[in-house]
């Protein structure tokens, strides 16, 4: 074909973002992303057993991972990184030495719009991150600035610059982000509804973040994106991207970043194992009963004025007041502080943007 | 056709619900709505010259107020309701006795959703009113009330009954509700996205609601949907939704009620014109960079457990922090009170639900 003799165009931040990977498998699914995925760099994070080899399709550009390079990298820092888990891909955002990360399941596919046109994920992804949030003011037409669409009449003009964003929350169709309660009432039930809208999640609102399919601005909220202590030795799993979105959107909201959610979508292939899945959630179902109010009364200090100092201060809190509800959340918020520590040493200050700082390493 | 030798079904809510109509011509519009609207009861708020005939298209059930009318029925309480504005469409609100109102401009028409089919916008409306609304969390999935959605993971449990949902607020296709500067810069845009969404508007977020195509719950919100003083006599037009939906939400926050925004659409036929638009609103495009911080931190106190009650707060507010900005909002509070108690009036406590009380006339 006429359209693959010539040079493929350059993707928008080819050599600004990382695309990270958790897996346990043969990455068989990045054939079906090659056209959107493959002039960009992966950092694949390999879970379970170290000494298993996982292949990689020809012709990607990609680091891997496995247990032993992260207790190698990290030493007794590596505590900090789950294992057994997903929640263990927070490693490759703190690897990553570029601006922007996505992060996606090995399990999604791509997706088609209602025209049937393969939906570009990660472009998608990457327009919403380059554009402003909304976060002070509801639009009631969405996304004001894709083509299109505008500040409606009474949206406050002292506004319309936007905030900053911080994160781009990608949905799925096929097999909706269901907890195992819902997928055991409703095992047919398939998300078909290809919503065409991206929206600014309003200020001191929290949602549930979902891991699958999502992208963000590791400069500007990099150090918030910790995946907590979920799999092996741990009470809980499944609720790793649910800590993260509640720790990022409070410290979003008190850093001025705006949090995006809506398009795009990836094809969610299958659904995972409902009575696995309700053994890993239930104590988190309990619990989330009294985070959520936690994390919707957190307020951070004037002196919190970089994620890391937000970080801390909200392990700091999470001690104070969640460690009554069970001891685990005592050493989340160790790990908390750990993780902080880890991503400094990795991520000396000014590496990313200007010159090395010489007292980096520790 | 078959279709029509068939008694027409009942619609929904057909004896609960008034379409209330602010105009100044004839009603021919009707005539595109009648398959959706005939089996209900229609009030038509005349504005302008009372002498003047409107003519409603044959078939439909319908009473009539012009402002003769209006100064009859309110005395000198009329005073409250705008003239030569649409914004004295909120009298009909005032008159009705029923449970619901459904409110539309007379260039709306119908609207055809992506298979091309007739949107009955009146329908969905209804629908989001008697679902609840989901205003203390985000649900990345829209509204999980609609066949083939949910609450996603990490929702928690206990807030998924939902709040009672008081206003459902559609949206338009064709010409987007814009002010008149970009009206101005953009005159050829057309809103031509159909976003298969509703969704609940966060407790704590203002909106900038439109009255072109807008239904609520007149028991659990009407007394908030004052119009304001807009039109003769006034200097500013064009903010008469907006007023009445920043009071709406600050109120629908304090009592614990929903917003929901989204579908249904209208066909919205044809822009105002920019330039008598720009001249109503130039004062309230400044005012609003003042009004809107004002709701933001506006609080209710306990003891207003009624809309009545929170809205005469309200209006104490306007006065004691926006008289400063300007002396019309001195004006304006006032008007809120003698709102009331016009309501009041025509409303007698207990009147819409159980006995008529026996003490209600003034």
């Amino acid at each position: 074909m006429a359209a693959e003799s010539r040079p493929a165009p350059t993707p928008l931040l080819k050599d600004e973002l990382d695309i990270v990977i958790p897996t346990i498998r043969n990455l068989d699914f990045l054939e079906m992303w090659r056209p959107f995925f493959q002039q960009y760099h992966l950092i694949i994070v390999q879970d379970g057993d170290p000494s298993k080899t996982i292949k990689v399709p020809e012709g990607f550009d990609y680091e891997l991972y496995n247990r032993n390079d992260i207790n190698r990298i990290l030493g007794p820092k590596a505590s900090c990184i789950s294992f057994k888990d997903s929640a263990c891909r927070c490693f490759g955002y703190m690897v990553s030495k570029k601006k922007y990360i996505y992060t996606i399941d090995d399990d999604c596919f791509v997706a088609k719009d209602p025209s049937g046109k393969d939906i570009n994920a990660l472009d998608q992804h990457i327009k919403n991150l380059l554009s402003p949030s909304t976060p002070f003011f509801f639009n009631t037409l969405y996304d004001p600035y894709r083509e299109g669409a505008d500040f409606v009449r009474g949206y406050p003009f002292s506004l319309r610059d936007g905030a900053p964003t911080a994160v781009s929350h990608g949905l799925w169709l096929n097999i909706p982000d269901y907890d195992a309660p819902t997928q055991l009432v409703k095992p047919l039930e398939r998300n078909t509804r290809y919503v065409d809208a991206v929206m600014t999640i309003p200020k001191g609102t929290l949602f549930p973040m979902c891991g699958m399919n999502l992208a963000f601005n590791r400069e500007l909220i990099g150090p918030a994106m910790y995946f907590g202590l979920m799999g092996e030795g741990q009470p809980i799993g499944r609720y790793d991207d649910m800590w993260a979105g509640w720790c990022t959107k409070v410290i979003c909201d008190h850093l001025g970043l705006g949090v995006k959610t809506g398009l795009p979508y990836i094809w969610h292939s299958k659904a995972s194992n409902p009575f696995v899945n309700l053994k890993k959630e239930y104590k988190g179902i309990f619990w989330q009963e009294e985070l959520i109010p936690f994390f919707q009364q957190a307020t951070l200090s004037k002196d919190c004025t970089t994620v890391q100092k937000c970080y801390i201060e909200l392990a700091k809190q999470v001690k104070a007041k969640l460690g009554k509800v069970d001891d685990y959340f005592n050493k989340l918020a160790d790990a908390m502080v750990t993780w902080i520590e880890a991503w400094d040493e990795l991520n000396p200050a000014g590496a990313g943007s200007a010159a090395l700082s010489a007292g980096s390493s520790k």
